[in-house]
């Protein structure tokens, strides 16, 4: 890490909160553990006056209540959900955000609409290209006060496993959440997953909203216009074996079998391979892998080490079916997204 | 903030969250929001094979399963809980550990057996001083492996509100809240409120593990013995009022009237008043306090404010009826503990 983090970065860590790698042993993450990354407040919304309209290029508008919405007929899905901006603490010279180490994941079971049968019903039209989704969030970035929006190109809205969620692991949303309903877009990074969502407006016209044009971009200067972020990049994370050190995190393990694990998950198609190092990199080993809960999943591998005494730096890295494979070291661009280099753990063998 | 946060206290940041202040709206704080402080990793409990063994100056060893416990009658208290560590980041020089702001508190109603009852069974002999608390988690400070063990005095051992608790807010224990046991004391800081609870010893001699001679005393100097970090200081926060920049946090709202809102707590004895600073500090008002959950649980505060344009500096402070109040700025000490000087919230009303 170049610099120190300033106070403004600490305010956002304090707030916003990763999983502790330890809880890559769980399936499902423990609520409470899974990330959280809140631009703004959590706001208080009484679900007795909260309505979801969809509305915009549409034949019919629609105005639902959360009743309405729970009298539909429900679906699941078990999703890896992870923040564009994990990993963004390791690069150099640091942007200034939330400044996420590795921690910034988690996996749910969500369960509520499809959001493609709203849509159905409220016919949208054939002017249509994007459709927005707006949280009842509020806050100002870069001197631009607004309201959390997102949106989707049609084709993608349409898509079998986009849900509007209102469970979370078998229990109503937490206010943190998203509380009382919430986008759930699998594989793609968190910032497409509209927390507290109150409004669905289908546009004639691309969405140019802030956090479109001027965030979550792909850019290796201010200047330049780039590309949008979407699906997560292939990324595998280890449990840290042995035990750790409280104020460094530095690992001791006693020598002996030992069980490395972790999880892999990919947004762009499945994994098909994960790989471990004991040596920093030099050279590399298949890990054992599991299936996965869901094709939007994380996958759990395993990879058996007979560890003598000595200092080792561990390393895992993944594949997925379309290609993509983690780098060795993180690629710069000015909103610190989508760094998924290959995590490292050094360890000491007594 | 005097140096940039280092990489090791951002490790630390990373995986211990504090409670974003706008929760401060909630009685009871909702599962995921409640902080955490997590000495080493959480550890994977077997609850089929774990036991709570009541042994040491005994005169009946007790070895209880948790069916065995949940068979005992069942008691509640909602208490808020704070790290002794809450406040650390804003002392100069600040001490190396996990830097918190101000989140590090939450509200809970736990449910579970008294400790008094336990130790009632197990008949402590007239040789017991102090009750040890063992709990599953390991790792090393400062060169020293252990495990997390904090004790008590027989005499506080004994009071009527100590719990073991399964239950959080009407559900199991979440695995980083303690799964399957915790011990709850209310009033104290949260190290006391050992997690992962294995075993229960009662011993002859006053305990001198080292989370009770190395760390949480109160030292002007490394040199210095101290004294131990015993109950929580009183302490008043509000939510911050308005909407938030996400870079900076910075608040801004409109003029006009506005219901500034906060929670007071001391471990001490009851909260008997909380004021309002709208300049700084310069001059205060008397909030409106209503009654709290419990003796041990937070109270609520409101004030009205009439907001005009301008720039403000709001502040809120509580004393308590052992005639503690909260310092206007911090007293250091070497383990950055106890902080409890007052919170100060820049705002701009536009």
């Amino acid at each position: 890490m170049a610099e120190g983090i300033s106070l403004e970065e600490l305010q956002l860590a304090a707030r916003n909160h990763g999983m502790p790698l330890e809880a890559l042993r769980y399936d499902l993450t423990p609520v409470g553990l899974h990330y959280l990354l809140i631009h703004y407040d959590i706001p208080a919304v009484d679900p007795d006056t909260w309505t979801l309209t969809v509305g915009g290029q549409v034949a019919e508008r629609l105005s639902l209540r959360l009743a309405d919405l729970k009298e539909r007929e429900a679906v699941e899905v078990t999703a890896t959900m992870e923040c564009a901006g994990n990993g963004r603490a390791a690069l150099i010279p640091r942007p200034v955000s939330q400044p996420w180490l590795l921690e910034a994941v988690g996996t749910a079971r969500w369960r509520g609409v499809r959001l493609a049968s709203l849509l159905e019903e409220a016919q949208l039209l054939e002017e249509a290209v994007d459709v927005v989704f707006t949280g009842l969030d509020r806050g100002i970035e870069k001197g631009v006060e607004q309201r959390y929006q997102r949106a989707l190109p049609v084709e993608v809205a349409f898509s079998d496993d986009l849900l509007l969620a209102y469970e979370m692991n078998g229990a109503p949303l937490l206010p943190q959440h998203g509380f009382p309903l919430r986008l759930v877009v699998p594989g793609w990074y968190g910032m497409t997953n509209v927390k507290w969502l109150t409004s669905i407006t289908a546009v004639d016209e691309p969405f140019a909203g802030y956090q479109h044009a001027a965030a979550y971009r792909l850019r290796a200067s201010e200047e330049e216009e780039g590309t949008p972020v979407t699906r997560m990049a292939p990324r595998s994370l280890m449990v840290p074996p042995g035990i750790p050190d409280f104020h460094t995190r530095a690992r001791t393990l006693e020598r002996g079998p030992v069980l490395l694990q972790g999880r892999a998950w990919s947004g762009h198609a499945a994994v098909n391979g994960v790989e471990v190092s004991l040596d920093d990199g030099a050279t590399w080993q298949e890990a054992a892998l599991e299936p996965g809960a869901s094709p939007w999943a994380w996958r759990r591998w395993t990879f058996g080490w007979e560890a003598e005494p000595g200092r080792y730096v561990l390393a895992c890295r993944a594949s997925d079916e379309a290609g993509n494979a983690q780098p060795d070291g993180p690629s710069w661009n000015v909103g610190g997204y989508s760094n998924n280099a290959v995590q490292r753990v050094p360890v000491t063998v007594a």
